[in-house]
């Protein structure tokens, strides 16, 4: 039995998350019957990031284990031959047995692209939120500077989320500029609670748009109360970036 | 009678090219009726350059001229109101009955994207050539040198292309690594005949991959003839990024 990770970018609008689902198309989904066609039985896979209905990634990883001796070039071109062209494995790598997605992972990095001109840009489309307004990036800035740091994220979680605990640690939040009128906010931490960068860039908006001071993002941090933070930014504008395994002899 | 100038930035894979045409949609087309409508008379629009059907812009120009005084904003929402979310007005500027966007300008830049890796990845869909091969970057370079300067540039036009005359001026080539697997070609030059940059990246590409070596191009640029030189790449990949207008008020 070898087990075996997979590094996948996709294109989510057409897909219902990345979790698998009975009844609707998702991606992990797509993976898993290619996977399962290929070894001629039920495969199960293991996802690092449960990315929502509509996100994107350049860079999820997904494991399964493979009983026979199938080199990873016979994988790779075999999953892509069976996944839609929104879906493209671009790695496959042979790991070991104590390798998992989720509990090896030491860290993620998101990006949400925030388009602000009059008109989406048109290669924007389907890929950021369209916020037609000057943003203060500075004021955004500032505001994330009080979620860095391990907090009680309760404010920034989805009513449905069902992590065992809110407590999370973000590495860093960065908000800047872009080509074609975008504001792009980077995010980086431990692990997330569903929602928890879309209710942040939503919040963040607010203040970038004046309507909020930065210090209360502190206050709604603090009230750990879901309806004292902002909107929940859509998720067309989110690419879950970069997984990081840096205790893994695996990492990449 | 105000001469207004617009930056248009759009997605080419639903349209048959920028020029307007009786019976199918073009960009060209969906603008100028947006603006027939506004000033409910036929318009007529000049654009810089005739992108081929399925070829992307991100600051294409495009003048007409007013004949009431209608503000810049007012034609701007009017515009992006009227057309389809894959064309996007940028801005709309005032400008004088001395500058025409073909005759004005002074150079333009288009980008080409490879996308070398085993899949397309999924980002670059629709908006790249899939050659998936590791690609000699600096074999492309050095043949694009050939390239760079005036010439008579019959070998890389199309057999229906219109202009007057074969040369031209390459001000400069560029063949570089990027993300995603991505080779990248920047070429800028005073104007192009039909298909000539996608002639040009089929004939790099055949260099890239090791079929020919650089010295080629410079001997199928000697020839003046089509078929000295190499294929034609499809124009998904091709962006008009910029056009120069540095001798006008107006420039940017």
């Amino acid at each position: 039995m070898n087990r075996v990770r997979l590094r996948v970018a996709y294109l989510g609008g057409a897909y219902h998350g990345w979790q698998i689902q009975p009844t609707v198309p998702t991606v992990q989904g797509e993976i898993t019957r290619a996977l399962s066609t290929l070894l001629r039985r039920e495969v199960r896979t293991w996802g690092a990031s449960r990315t929502d209905a509509g996100v994107h990634a350049l860079d999820q990883c997904c494991a399964f284990d493979d009983p026979g001796d199938r080199t990873t070039g016979e994988i790779l071109r075999a999953v892509n031959r069976m996944t839609p062209l929104d879906i493209r494995v671009l790695a496959v790598e042979a790991t070991d047995a104590t390798f998992h997605p989720r509990h090896s992972a030491r860290g993620k990095r998101y990006r949400y692209t925030l388009s602000t001109g009059f008109g989406m840009h048109p290669f924007d489309l389907g890929r950021a939120w369209h916020v037609p307004r000057d943003l203060d990036v500075d004021a955004m800035n500032a505001a994330a500077a009080y979620l860095v740091g391990e907090h009680d994220f309760t404010s920034f979680r989805a009513r449905g989320c069902q992590a065992d605990g809110p407590v999370r640690e973000l590495f860093g939040i960065t908000v800047r500029h872009a080509d074609w009128d975008r504001v792009e906010v980077e995010v980086v931490g431990s692990a997330f609670l569903k929602y928890m960068v879309r209710n942040i860039v939503g919040t963040l908006v607010d203040v970038g748009r004046g309507y909020r001071p930065p210090s209360w993002v502190a206050e709604a941090l603090a009230a750990k109360d879901r309806s004292a933070a902002g909107q929940t930014a859509p998720p067309e504008g989110l690419v879950l970036e970069k997984i990081f395994y840096p205790s893994h002899p695996w990492a990449t």
